[in-house]
């Protein structure tokens, strides 16, 4: 397993992580397998989404800052008043997995690999793990 | 990895595609292990529910409509119309993945493996990978 | 794959299970690897959050009943008056994957996993397997 760190910028913000995460395989020597990209935090998550367009992460935060809201009189969890980063979390999910194929990240045309940042800016630590997938057992 | 190919037929849809996912994972021989399904779009991800009564799949797809209506003043991602499809995306995920137990896929009762199909009608590209799961180790 | 059984006190709970998981990777033996933790259920999930503080469990099961009522016009699958607990399970997933290291859990400081009830209370099942993950190839 390797840790990576990233620095975000803004409270609310998808970050495009998909270099370093393709580096790190490629860094592995596994030609064929699968990619593991846990967040270790509450407050962020890791999505795959479009990364052509940076409007495409704005508005995924935009929209989830509309429906989760940062404050809410539901809340209880209101003294680091970042209730909404918790959900959002959750929402987005704490693990991307990714196919490894030909020694590398196997993505759609698209598809890039983001942190999604709720609670910024702060340092942030990722877990990657990236798992070999035996050939077929001769018959 | 294999990869499926499928044809949704209407802009919002969830297709089970448990017939389809099931019969890769018997055809790879592997006893006991893990199946990973993988969406390589960014306006169709993969989900996990039931698929007794078709609508379920109504509901889900209505109510993330209502949420993130496809068109919102707060969008940037505009030219194609389809931002709202990028969100849905990420809150329901691009990869399920399911056990495998006794050369088939391990679900509940009522559970079956969708599409969730954002931006359709289209042609949808899904790579499954089926992992096998070694034995506990002699102690 | 080991199954784990729940039984949960409420309609919507968040229900930490983390003690469970984790001492089912320690007596599985694996060192270093993944934990998957599977629900085989339609109305309730697995997800990632803090468990330090029990209101941030509370905030998620509010908001997401908030945003996803009970009731609503939209919904079809209306003869067991749960369609809202199916959007959820969507919503928040039916696996959560783990990293294992040191033979447990590598979880972040504020990091727990949660059954996510959303149609209880009712007797859960989940599936468990731990999968090492094999040291890097000699160069």
């Amino acid at each position: 397993m390797t840790t990576l760190s990233f620095r975000t910028q803004k409270r609310e913000q998808l970050l495009d992580i998909t270099a370093e995460v393709d580096a790190l395989v490629r860094k592995s020597g596994v030609r064929d397998g699968i990619c593991f990209v846990w967040s270790l935090h509450t407050t962020c998550g890791v999505t795959v989404n479009e990364n052509a367009d940076p409007d495409v992460g704005h508005d995924l935060a935009a929209k989830m800052a509309q429906l989760v809201p940062r404050d809410d009189p539901l809340y209880r969890h209101t003294e680091e008043g970042n209730a909404d980063a918790h959900i959002k979390t959750s929402l987005v999910g704490t693990c991307a997995t990714l196919p490894v194929s030909d020694g590398k990240l196997l993505l759609g045309t698209w598809q890039g690999v983001f942190l999604a940042e709720f609670d910024g800016p702060r340092t942030r630590r990722l877990a990657v793990t990236v798992l070999p997938v035996p050939g077929p057992a001769p018959r």
